[in-house]
């Protein structure tokens, strides 16, 4: 590990009470600065948390004139700290400014005075600074990553399939089409197909990937663009399929929960309702729904009030489902289909099909 | 585990001696039929791999009926088996087609029989039963692990930046275009920008997704739709990129290879010439190259003879080099920049940039 102007040696993190006394350096960008005189604390902050720098004599005036928020290294002795705030601290013999921020900030990104979505969209890379911010990005990586252990320890390979298509294999409705050198194409909506055909031979598959639906609804719940993680497998059933989704699921709040004490795991079982039974209830409600009925957002708000948490609601009626999923063989108007809601949130969208060659 | 005609008990690779005398049951396709009269022996294949299966008395008709590449579920009794290709068998008590292959095939996905690309790709469920096509994804899907496992261990976040962009940022050449809602949207050539302004924060980011560009070439070097490895870190230098480089390339040989004696990680050392090496070298093989051009194919597969294996091109001219690559200090005529190469094969493109907020 050697000190430079160019490379840490240490994040915030890493920084204990067994290197008191040695020369490290850091890299981040300068969260706040309180001068108080012939010396100056500065709080850096890297994607991991903050350190305290002590600055005093020939660095104190660089450092008081750096606007917040600058990326600088800064080396010097970790060394214990009165402040309440770090238990230990870095006493800095040489600050770097290796990129100067503007100045005044067009946002806080400390989150000490708000900004409207707007103007943190337009400074979004000052935005993510604040720690809230960057949690979301932290947390949705680490859940990623927790989905493919668990798809892998069950045996599904990684695919990729294509995103550019050249016919509307999925009824054709919201595509974005565009022109493909003097042919028509369109963004896929979906591997369903390519998954499909897959599994013939690679038994167990999924893809983590973009997917396009051309919707013209301003909502929160409708996108352009998704990721979506999909899984496909042969020679189970939709109640194996449920299963899988469970697994998934509770494996995400393992890895994610394994410190939090308040939290019972084994507690979360997700019930299987039929789409029967939640007509049932949504009629004991109040609601006037026939068989065949879609589940409005209304009605999946009042589900989400009777149903806490997850729960599956499955065999739904074939009208309700694309072609590919199978009806079920003991009642041909109902499907081998689920869908897993979280309250009145769908997640996942799943069933059961019949392919042959 | 439960034998009935859904589920499988045991993948091919799961039968060991430990269960000779265990009713079990497999999922795969009939690759091979071989009917000596009273009794036939079955090929059965799963994606792991192959089992040998006997079948006699009343499983014996349906069995030699049923097509090849038929999907089947055979539950039955381990036994040692006097093949030559087998070390155990299964002797089947009972089949179940769950779904029955078309008579005769398109193609013949054992590989005795070969096909052109075309048929192969028009029937290519049946073509990745070939172990020789399903062993490529089978590596593919193990290798993007072992890519995810290095960066994720060198403390890389995974991020997933928009494909639908609004505005042709990287020059805006062989870009596709398409009517997005009545405005014009693009899709993305890679998430370099994305990735700038996310390790201001974030740190270290990679990427691994979809990428398009308008292409009019056809040739086996120019795809629309590409699958791409994007990885970006603050706070290093260019050296260290190529350090990460060698890193990403020699774990995925480190895990692939782990089991072969024939080949010498620690041989793997991959020499950094720079862009006026190659001027020298390829001058001196008689090619007539002066400061600033383009090392053409022809160029790269002389490079490629002179330099077996992988190796780095670095510090190539400002003209060849995007905006966002920043010049050499101490040579303003030269980039930060480097290549990777396997042979005369571009593999990895990267750069130092310099971004200040």
């Amino acid at each position: 590990m050697i000190v430079d102007d160019i490379h840490r040696t240490h994040y915030s993190d890493q920084i204990h009470d067994s290197i008191v006394g040695e020369e490290i350096s850091i890299a981040g960008w300068i969260e706040d600065i309180r001068n108080i005189g012939k010396m100056a604390f500065l709080t850096v902050r890297d994607v991991r948390g903050a350190t305290q720098v002590i600055v005093s004599n020939e660095t104190l005036k660089k450092a008081i004139d750096t606007p917040r928020q600058s990326a600088v290294i800064v080396s010097g002795v970790v060394q214990p700290s009165k402040s309440k705030d770090f238990h230990l601290e870095l006493k800095a013999g040489k600050i770097a400014i290796v990129g100067e921020a503007l100045h005044p900030l067009p946002i806080d990104p400390t989150g000490r005075v708000e900004s409207g979505i707007d103007k943190r969209l337009d400074s979004r890379a000052l935005d993510l600074r604040n720690p809230k911010t960057s949690s979301i990005f932290l947390l949705r990586s680490k859940v990623l990553d927790n989905i493919r252990m668990t798809l892998r320890s069950e045996g599904f390979v990684e695919v990729n399939t294509p995103k550019i298509i050249g016919s509307a294999s999925e009824g054709g409705a919201n595509l974005f089409g565009f022109e493909y050198f003097k042919k028509q194409a369109y963004l896929a909506q979906s591997p369903q197909l390519y998954k499909e055909q897959l599994v013939l031979a690679l038994d167990r598959v999924f893809e983590i990937a973009a997917y396009f639906r051309a919707e013209n609804s301003n909502t929160v719940r409708h996108l352009t663009e998704f990721l979506s993680v999909d899984i496909e497998a042969a020679f189970i059933d939709y109640e194996d399929a449920m299963d899988l989704a469970e697994k998934v699921i509770k494996n995400v709040f393992r890895l994610q929960m394994a410190d939090r004490k308040d939290y019972a795991l084994n507690d979360l079982s997700i019930c299987r309702l039929t789409y029967e039974d939640c007509l049932e209830e949504l009629r004991k409600e109040g609601e006037k729904l026939e068989f065949g009925d879609d589940l409005s957002d209304a009605s999946l708000r009042t589900l989400g009030k009777l149903h806490n948490g997850f729960y599956f609601i499955k065999d739904w009626p074939v009208e309700l489902k694309p072609f590919y999923i199978h009806e079920k063989q003991d009642n041909l108007r109902l499907t081998q289909s689920f869908d897993l809601q979280y309250g009145y949130l769908e997640l996942i969208s799943g069933g059961q099909g019949q392919l042959t060659l």
